[in-house]
């Protein structure tokens, strides 16, 4: 299902597995990141500092942060303390010029734009190009996961599609604490490609065959992250919150084997890692987003406050819409549905929520 | 595999359960608690609150204890903010006198003093009684958990004999936050009368018939719980600390599934939760310990610095002997054996743990 290598200084013993992967790269090819925000940040930094030395452009859409980063060599909006060590003539604001220049193409902007960022971009122009999805969530509309959309919409094909994920916060990529990145495709030889360009000293790489329920999980665990940060904001405790991750990991197993029925382990770093970085971590977006949610802010509100976007409240109607057709029992998420569609009682969707689980 | 119902204000919809099973105790029987520790008076708390209204007698060791409590109706170690509603005369350092007037006991002192504190009993004494283990830990010596021990050493048989696991802090039964209990018994008849006493405003019970693979993993996870702690310490991040866990979850089920091999869902509350609020709970003792480790403390100074019981760190060492039969591949375990028995470098073994990691 799955296997693994790692960055050169932490696991020496395996250099042998990732020169091999990394000699499947003929020539050493340009990688585009597609998004300038924290996570598309901390890939560029992932990419630059990993062992293989390969070229990095960089698309984002406004020119003054543009600036200040080919000035200070520094993202003056995320992760503002991180070095980059990018080729400054390799960013771009012209997304056309930036994938046609690019053999592997890493797209890092929020789901909810992503169709606005490719609205000039023809299947033509991503012909024989490898595909990268590091967007979790839905693409709104279309309520397709991001490497659904490539395959249906831009006819990049599976064999050239890949997906990843965490567990892994940008702001922990930042300090270079030891991060597990799986790279999910249904083309191993491509997820073994794509990990040896993320093979930093403090990134750990799985490989899965799993590119649909990955990326799911990714997508679902800022709903439950929303979730649990409502339940704290309710002044429910850490005893309650064991039990609704626990019940998460239940529901999040329940829509990704009905979806996409395969044998895999929910219990895998992809997947309950994620769901526990995110509902666990101070660093999440949507767990703040919830959070303030039960301390009884409107959604409009909380969202004006947090100047962010809690990709789950996107997420979460997406998957209202897309459980229409499977019916799948998923009590978590049609409670942050209704607190964050139908104006209902948090207090109340919660308290009922609470007789449900287990 | 499991069912569940709950106390009487949060579910009204499910009193006629609650009843039925009031009604399966015929006469209003004592409930004796042994033991005066933090859970222990959660467990008193409770009970006492429960709606059934039974009659709750106490065993604590410490005659001083006991006349605080006597006085002012609150334990002066534990909980101190909690007000016992419990009749001072049941409270009694006589242990034989304690369990003579009681049909259900209610087991709830550490693990490693349990045996000293069973000295004077025969198993003539506990004979028709039911035996309910809140104990999180081995029987040093045997190797046993505390069902077993019952079991085997004091010929309690099966039908008898019950176990109560969280997820649940005692800290937050103090708060009367809402939480969670498991009750497993191989007899669901005695699981559900057990589940009534229990059944109070703020605690909702599940019922198990997996008496083994509960216990095992209400101990294990304390070992894990050090070792979350130890890679906080060292300076790992929310990133690893969700590696850590779900490769942990994975540890248990190895576990459980070689010992006691029957159909289990290790993501349910009582395993997957139970571990959840363990490794990432301010309250935890274990992660505490494990924290001190990982900042450079001995065990030595660490212990004397809580003035406190990690159980974990008795019940790794159990572990490490029980699992020399089985040979269950349980890698984090392994490193806080070597880190606390061993004495190796917290740094190099967590390092070489993370390897092992996927």
């Amino acid at each position: 299902m799955s296997g693994s290598w790692s960055g050169l200084n932490y696991f020496p013993g395996k250099n042998k597995q990732l020169q091999a992967a990394n000699r499947e790269i003929v020539e050493k090819s340009t990688t585009a990141v597609i998004g300038g925000g924290s996570w598309g940040t901390a890939i560029v930094k992932i990419l630059s500092e990993a062992p293989g030395g390969y070229p990095v452009s960089w698309w984002m859409r406004n020119q003054d942060q543009i600036n200040h980063i080919v000035k200070f060599g520094r993202n003056p909006w995320y992760l503002s303390s991180v070095d980059l060590d990018v080729d400054r003539k390799h960013i771009s604001n012209d997304l056309r010029k930036v994938i046609s220049g690019a053999e592997t193409l890493i797209f890092s902007v929020p789901a909810a734009f992503l169709k606005d960022a490719l609205k000039d971009i023809r299947p033509e122009d991503l012909q024989g190009k490898r595909v990268v999805s590091a967007i979790k969530g839905f693409v709104p509309d279309d309520n397709m996961i991001v490497g659904e959309f490539f395959n249906k919409e831009f006819g990049v094909p599976f064999s050239r599609l890949a997906v990843v994920t965490g567990p892994c916060h940008a702001e922990e990529v930042a300090l270079e604490k030891l991060s597990y990145l799986t790279i999910a495709s249904k083309n191993r030889t491509l997820a073994r490609s794509i990990g040896a360009l993320f093979s930093a000293r403090y990134i750990h790489v799985n490989v899965s065959d799993d590119i649909y329920g990955t990326e799911y999980a990714a997508v679902l665990k800022n709903i439950f992250a929303i979730a649990s940060g409502i339940c704290h904001g309710l002044g429910y405790g850490d005893n309650f919150q064991a039990v609704l991750i626990a019940n998460a990991i239940q529901e999040i197993k329940r829509f990704v084997d009905a979806v996409h029925p395969i044998d895999r382990d929910i219990k895998e770093s992809a997947y309950l890692g994620d769901l526990l970085v995110t509902a666990y971590s101070q660093f999440s977006r949507n767990r703040t987003f919830g959070n303030m949610i039960g301390k009884g802010y409107s959604v409009k509100s909380a969202q004006m406050e947090m100047n962010m976007i809690a990709e789950g409240y996107f997420a979460v109607k997406c998957l209202y819409e897309i459980n229409r057709q499977y019916g799948i029992s998923m009590p978590i998420c049609e409670a942050v549905y209704a607190i964050l569609y139908k104006n209902n009682s948090p207090a109340a969707e919660i308290r009922a929520l609470s007789g449900k689980l287990k």
